[in-house]
């Protein structure tokens, strides 16, 4: 494990941002750098201190899974602010960062209340955006469970069964897979319902001359992956077909574009362009993809406003998508790693067009 | 469905504290007001319009689920605050009421500095507090589910079988029990991982001579249900079944408290009282229970220095734990409803001692 590594880039980030103590409050950070992974608690880390902050309910677990950190114990009225006046005395700092998008406006307002010290905004995105070799081999084999659960999962995916049943099925083939678990909601969306990107498995069943859309990712070892399919249930429309070819053109060469150096935007705008071009523009409604690692949606955002170039070690979805009320939709979606000269594919589901009848 | 009630219940509450206008920000509540069930979009309410703001992703659903909201789309540039204004002008307001507890410190920045008119703090605990009818028997369909899924799994709950097999074949029961999944991320802890309230289950084999702690939920039609039991492996410690029986009369008398007009501390103080008595106060590390419904955890919260009084259709759960390390722990926990006159028991599956293995 590189907990150790993680800490001194921390560290290094710091010193070179002249920040001298950073609190972290988000459940993926906390666990990034101290092994707790719960939304209660607190890791703080300074040059020379690193300390955890939790509940009666965490000790003995964080005493035995982080013994390089100080653990102490949250309770009323020896709560945050108490504990951080005492480490302050023995470590000041000038200012306490911490992450605005990870803390309640009134967490925040009540934090800077009780201290003696002023808090400034410090975004952890930069944390985590590129990923070591110990987290790429934990995506890449969330991304694996994923493929394997698809497969297995393949003999159910007939006209008769029910999105919900479906989705249940998904989640036993994950967990039996080696997952611990989805690592969302899985969509399972049929027939006109594949308008719905975000669609929640019903009681319908899936039907002839449908097209349907699965949705789902597996946790393995913390971390996530995503993958998006869509199946033909028989002989559908002209129009599905031809939005199917359209999304999958669209991903494919967003897909194979990443590398080093290319932009969020452009890899975007690649797969906007064949889109529009196919006269769809309007119904692809929502981002290209987005990082993955820890938490299922976390940066780098591959949208048209993001000028953010991609890095070696950076873990990114692609998956364009349309969906047209009153006709059906479509989505295509794989994890990608950029490397050093390309990107290699994590998730290796067939993506050719697939009629489940045949 | 009470949506039309609950929506006349929120504009009496505004009128009565004289606030114009209401942005609602989190999940459940977006749900309970507007059907919304995402962490993304917005609810606006004011006494004269009622408004969802939504990205792309879901403009289909909205009109489709919620027709007697105006349906108003998010996309760059034209956000939340450029919404707001247009629908300020319409329907001005003095300021915008929003729940400084479900907007992150950096949003709530973001939307203050856009906005020509203040935003305020208002709590949007007690829009949930009490319960509806129809939610209580979303409840207690979530806890019946619960109970049938526990009955279910008891023949695989034997020596031999890991932590994690345990909670896969937790998992696939509510499903198969009627519930689209279950409520949190279950919690097997057995042997000296009793000690460990929010326990990972892992590939560890429950054994002979062990206690075993389950503790999960099921969700129906989006509401959630919590249940806790524990079981002895054959025979165990004499301190291990002293331990079990604290933890049941502990709870069993705060269970049986519950009616109109107790106060959260004083039900939190019954059961405490009892496990300090028996010499393990400084082990039942985590408060009593905690509010039950569209949120897993959510008002109000049974703990030792909350006053709050119980009123007729609030749900909680009832949950005293004892956890020692290097010896073990035993949590038993049911959910309850409030009536006009005590309590009903929502989860009845038996918690009397029982070894697996007789």
């Amino acid at each position: 494990m590189s907990y150790a590594l993680r800490l001194r880039n921390l560290r290094h980030m710091m010193a070179e941002q002249q920040i001298q103590a950073v609190l972290l409050t988000d459940r993926f950070s906390k666990y990034y750098i101290a092994r707790l992974y719960s939304a209660s608690g607190y890791v703080l880390i300074t040059q020379e201190s690193q300390t955890l902050l939790v509940d009666g309910r965490y000790m003995a677990e964080c005493r035995e899974q982080s013994p390089e950190f100080d653990i102490r114990p949250l309770s009323e009225p020896y709560g945050l602010a108490h504990h951080l006046a005492d480490i302050h005395q023995q470590y000041p700092w000038s200012s306490l960062a911490t992450d605005a998008a990870q803390l309640s406006h009134q967490a925040w307002n009540t934090l800077a209340a009780q201290c003696d010290f002023p808090l400034q905004h410090w975004d952890t995105c930069g944390l985590r955006l590129t990923k070591q070799q110990d987290e790429i081999e934990l995506i890449r084999n969330a991304a694996r469970i994923a493929d394997r659960a698809l497969s297995s999962v393949m003999p159910f995916i007939q006209p008769g069964i029910s999105e919900k049943a479906l989705a249940d099925q998904i989640e036993m083939a994950v967990r039996q897979a080696g997952g611990s678990k989805t690592s969302f909601d899985t969509v399972v969306v049929s027939g006109l319902r594949g308008a719905l990107p975000h669609g929640r498995p019903t009681e319908k069943l899936l039907s002839h001359g449908e097209l349907v859309t699965i949705d789902f990712g597996a946790v393995f070892g913390h971390y996530c992956s995503d993958i998006t399919r869509t199946f033909a249930l028989g002989q559908v429309s002209f129009e599905l077909e031809k939005i199917y070819h359209t999304v999958l053109r669209a991903q494919q060469t967003a897909r194979e574009a990443v590398r080093p150096g290319i932009s969020c935007q452009e890899l975007d705008w690649l797969a906007r362009d064949i889109i529009d071009d196919a006269g769809y523009g309007e119904y692809f409604s929502h981002h290209l993809g987005h990082g993955l690692g820890l938490d299922v949606h976390e940066a780098p955002s591959l949208r048209t406003d993001n000028p953010q170039r991609l890095e070696p070690g950076m873990v990114i979805t692609i998956e364009p998508g349309v969906y047209i009320p009153g006709i059906g939709g479509a989505r295509i979606e794989d994890d990608v790693l950029v490397t050093e000269d390309g990107f290699e594919l994590l998730t290796n589901s067939p993506r050719e067009w697939k009629d489940i009848c045949l």
